[in-house]
């Protein structure tokens, strides 16, 4: 297959090219793009060093496939360029996402809806709503869901690769008392903090990142009843999300079958013993291709109810390795 | 008043002195207790030096008050000694607070249960409890509670002056990638992570802290139907703790009565715009006497729901400066 990239050199750009070396996906060329800033720069694969180019209107043809990973705005711009030249789309960033003609995929949970797909792009799902899912899809199997209230934790990564250095360089101001430190990336210091707003808010007042958590859920698991209210914040986490979830069940479902249920999920893994601090942090699941589940209890204050806490590598599943996923079920 | 400080060196006796000072409390002599390894230390308080003197069974006498605030263990030890020598004890720990005859107060709350103490001592309520609820008694008097979904982000703070030192530590340990960091104060690596348990688990697998603001809440409202189901996290921040709270009333209540009621209740402000990024973070709460709320907004999840998020200084109103004000109430 004929691959190309488009935002190579961002975090989750460089992680697909990583990813597509251990997975040993069948690759015949590979052509990285990016912007002015990065073009000219040099990245692995297979002990070849590949050279960025810089992203053009006439650079998309003779392709198989395309992963863009460089923000909404390239997305929508570049994206039909692509599949007019006859290339597929695996698209990461939010442009597609809800268009009724674009699957959303989280190929364990869906990949029989790569098929519906009628503009040759499939859209990846925001990182939050994939590691929320892969919890919560195998527990749909017991019991129809009515409720699920979110809250996560959500690494810096999320904001790709300036996020990460915005961080780091606000931590190191902090600890050396300098100067005040500039925050650009995030809209508030995130050293030694934690910002409860991510995107912009929308009319009803939850912002975009909530709301994109209950529109892309009920999307990707063709269930218009289930109920998402999230608060998502951003934390000084450097990868992985973590989301904290009360889960409120139609029916009455016992705790064994739950466990039961969470540990045969292919890409979830079970860490839940209240012996031994046996829980996962969000370092537990950096650089895995497993999301990790634990502290699951039942929820005592309502009817049906559990909680649980999951943590994903947002790079990875939440990004990333969900892409190539996809592209190898094509 | 002759005044007392058990754990004067730590985190939370060092800003009690501070905030007796700050608020001009009528001192006729103050005196400092903590571990063999702190006495012999000075403290400062009105420009004079106080020596910490390490405690023992006879250093309780003479005293109006005493704070105690060297965890549950030195409590259940010494403060029946201090109450029997005729002192009041205002306790910071978990030691009494859910016995019958020990009031837990807020001041801005319940500052008319003070008079039900029946054994000279007064609890000053665990921290994630008072700043959940300086946002929740207001709309208390709006309608009654059925259920309150909390997630919280506590500061290394709550575990005292060894948690923030081991915080700075482990991000020091991290940044220059030297030999692995050795956790001790806090289970897992808290730099760039998340630890989604605080205290041990109990029987029902919530953790203590979880179970404390289900408890303490209700018996500091006097309120045995509203239910709060937690989950308690550690977050990399240092002082501070945020609180993402979804609320289920029994009836309809309107959204521009919820911002007047929060607007007028003493001890709390209001951040909370859409425009602006008006929201509160950490560390817009630290230093402050207020609690900060804000992202208030209709959850079109459930019935009478609503979603907010509280940020409260941890060792100021979250446990220091609630203590003193109890004593100014005495």
């Amino acid at each position: 297959m004929r691959i190309g990239i488009v935002g190579a050199s961002g975090a989750v750009g460089a992680e697909i090219i990583k990813i597509l070396e251990e997975r040993k996906f069948k690759v015949s060329s590979l052509s990285l793009f990016g912007s002015k800033r990065s073009a000219g720069k040099y990245l692995s694969f297979k002990k070849r060093k590949i050279r960025i180019q810089e992203l053009k209107k006439e650079s998309l043809k003779n392709f198989d496939l395309i992963f863009f990973s460089a923000g909404s705005d390239i997305s929508k711009k570049f994206a039909h360029i692509a599949t007019s030249s006859g290339a597929v789309v695996i698209d990461n960033s939010s442009a597609f996402r809800m268009d009724p003609e674009v699957p959303l995929i989280i190929p364990e949970i869906n990949s029989k809806d790569i098929e519906k797909m009628g503009k040759n792009i499939i859209a990846n799902p925001n990182c939050t709503t994939v590691i929320s899912l892969m919890a919560i899809k195998p527990l749909l199997n017991l019991s129809p869901i009515k409720r699920v209230v979110a809250t996560s934790f959500q690494s810096v990564s999320g904001a790709g690769a300036r996020g990460i250095r915005e961080l780091i360089e606000n931590i190191e101001y902090s600890l050396k008392k300098g100067k005040k430190f500039k925050n650009i990336v995030f809209e508030k210091e995130i050293a030694f903090n934690v910002i409860p707003k991510i995107g912009n808010i929308t009319s009803n007042l939850y912002s975009e990142e909530e709301m994109k958590l209950h529109n892309e859920s009920r999307k990707i698991l063709v269930d218009n009843k289930i109920n998402f209210t999230a608060t998502t914040v951003r934390v000084p986490v450097l990868r992985s999300h973590s989301i904290s979830l009360n889960i409120e069940f139609n029916n009455n479902v016992a705790m064994e079958n739950i466990i039961k249920a969470l540990k045969k999920f292919p890409g979830l893994k079970v860490m839940n013993s209240s012996k031994n601090n046996t829980y996962p942090t969000p370092i537990d699941a950096t650089n895995s291709d497993d999301c990790i589940v634990g502290r699951i209890r039942d929820d005592f204050t309502v009817k049906n109810g559990i909680a649980l806490w999951v943590v994903g590598d947002q790079i990875r599943k939440g990004a990333a390795l969900n892409a190539v996923q996809i592209a190898e079920f094509l």
